[in-house]
């Protein structure tokens, strides 16, 4: 039995997180559960689950929590109830499916209390790739991806030597604009870039699909987890999204993952691996039906943002935390319909042409620079 | 330093293994070799490679290598020459890569000597699965597959559970005649038979590859290398031959094995794995050149032959000698233009229709049905 603590539990990840762990009652504990401010939600999965440690965003929340439970538990707060969610000592492993910074001090307190860490966290990665990586081998805590591209990566790689592989290929649809031309993405509207022709998920990062930006998220992301210079890493186009990743060997064998878009599947073997269990309810690839699978060369002035995170990356320290928050807030003005489509990529180039290098961040510098770097880039449009 | 006996040196896969050897002088080292009338081809691999131990088909060609050869060696012929060389004591493995049935007692006495086996002799697995599997599982060597597909199986397989395995998809290009329907088979020629459209083969594989009968014997293979029951496996038609084979999970996932058409890979694999090597002047996979990979469900009625190798398989016993031996002299007719194309199918299924069943066919029992149906089979055009 594999005692779970979950913090982001009402987003799509933690949604899903949740039905894996229901239908798996014998394999999977909930012990520990975290959300925001969606109390309903949050209050259904704890009648349910019956966590002995929760948390979430406000103190009149928790007391909302209290006086409806019906069994004993531990109800907290805040950023200090979600750090005691993320280390719950009950927990063997972390599911952190958190949006946004605030899944990083949570991610590290949960390593230093031993846990293996589940991460959907792109952030946590991201801004403190180097702090996050180095606790963890101090540690001897594992990093286990959720994301289907690094489970697929994670899934290529198994037991293979780390000297054997000669590329990572990351997979990338194109998003919502992937047919359109840079003079085409002029005017693109809103409710354009919301419609992802593959996966469904949450606005921020649909915006980020057809910018590229998420996959130069992943990029940086694959870097840490995979301990993979990014000269040894590319992005290939495949519109279908159903190959989720490949690995290059240095025989030129090359493995993938294959599989239908549904985050069920790498959720559950973050929390499975290194064995499988049936996925209830899952479809089945039939390739036959797909019939066939396209590629094409990533074209980097095409996707300038995936070219920004490439070089982001390789700068390293303090700049791929100035390239999300700068990403973070010219998504927000474009949904908000403050700027234009091709204005976000403006902005974060602006952001990092601007920004201090900085080599080795503390968490504090971080968390600093993250919000400096939002109020450099909202200051764009006054 | 691993050392390695080869089998069947002259030929096709031989040549390429000795390639491997070749270019891989701190890793690899020949020490027996074996091959059939080619003494000039074979003299010029003893001189390179100066194995200690040799033996070819006749005794006039011992006599013939004892006289050019420059250094001590041990020199044999024949049936017991050939399981000298296969059995050679100072050998770590023993690769197979002769044709037909005169591969199966030297694979057996190689297990026996405690080798393990890199197989590409189809006939070893097709007609005596349960013998060879039985004895390397009581002796504790490994059967390690050379064929493509099956390497492509091993390496998606890897570490994983054998339970969590749903099912191994084997691909298969479709053959010469892929795009014709049965009506267009009936009157096709010799000439175009061998035209394969991805690989270059010897006449016996391309003629198996056009009948389908080529997969059908890898799907009788793979039930044995892998323990897996006929009901999960399945073929599918993919004709750019650049997914090798695939293996699909219970939680869904499928992990596939990509590459160029180079026998190489695998062959290199077989010798290197679990660890993998560069591979000297091989071409890497550019799947956006490729462009598109296509799939098709598998048409068994269409592909009869196909059907033919999975209903012997499940019936076992001495059924896949009765099928494997009635299509060797089937497409021997057809080459030397004694039948037709589609008469192929119809021998092996006639042949397969008048067999005697026999459940646990001893090696004896297999050579004798094995002679009996091939004289059966010459009978048809009588």
């Amino acid at each position: 039995m594999k005692k779970i603590s979950l913090i982001g539990s009402t987003g799509s990840i933690g949604e899903q997180t949740l039905d894996i762990i229901r239908s798996h009652p014998d394999q999977f504990q909930l012990v520990g559960l975290s959300f925001g401010n969606n109390i309903e939600t949050g209050m259904k999965q704890i009648v349910e689950f019956q966590p002995a440690m929760i948390s979430c965003s406000s103190k009149e929340g928790a007391d909302k929590i209290k006086q409806q439970l019906q069994y004993t538990a531990t109800v907290l707060y805040g950023k200090e109830g979600l750090i005691e969610v993320a280390s719950y000592g009950a927990a063997d492993i972390l599911v952190n499916a958190v949006m946004g910074r605030i899944g990083l001090e949570p991610t590290l307190r949960a390593i230093e209390s031993g846990k293996d860490i589940a991460i959907a966290n792109k952030e946590t990665l991201v801004t403190a790739g180097h702090i996050v990586t180095e606790l963890s081998k101090k540690m001897g805590v594992r990093l286990i991806p959720v994301d289907s591209e690094h489970s697929a990566i994670q899934q290529c790689l198994h037991e293979n030597s780390h000297k054997d592989v000669s590329q990572l290929i990351l997979t990338a649809s194109g998003g919502s604009f992937r047919d359109r031309t840079r003079e085409e993405l002029k005017d693109v509207t809103v409710d354009d870039a919301l419609k992802h022709p593959n996966w469904q998920m949450g606005a921020k990062i649909t915006i980020d699909s057809a910018t590229m930006m998420n996959k130069g998220l992943e990029v940086i992301e694959a870097k840490w987890l995979f301990d993979m210079p990014y000269e040894k890493i590319d992005v290939l186009l495949h519109k279908e999204s159903i190959i989720h990743s490949m690995v290059e060997y240095i025989d030129g064998s090359i493995l993938a993952h294959l599989g239908t878009p549904d985050m069920r599947v790498p959720i559950q073997y973050a929390l499975s691996e290194p064995n499988r269990l049936d996925l209830k309810g899952g479809e089945r690839l039939k390739l036959w039906e797909v019939g066939a699978l396209h590629f094409e060369k990533m074209d980097y002035h095409r996707f300038k943002c995936l070219q920004l995170a490439f070089d982001a990356g390789k700068q390293g320290g303090i700049t791929p935390t100035v390239l999300n928050a700068a990403n973070e807030m010219a998504v927000s003005l474009f949904l908000e319909g403050k700027i234009s489509f091709l204005q976000i990529e403006d902005f974060v180039d602006r952001a990092l042409d601007e920004h201090k290098a900085l080599s080795s961040p503390t968490l504090e510098d971080i968390v600093g620079v993250d919000e400096e770097t939002r109020r450099i880039v909202l200051s764009y449009i006054n």
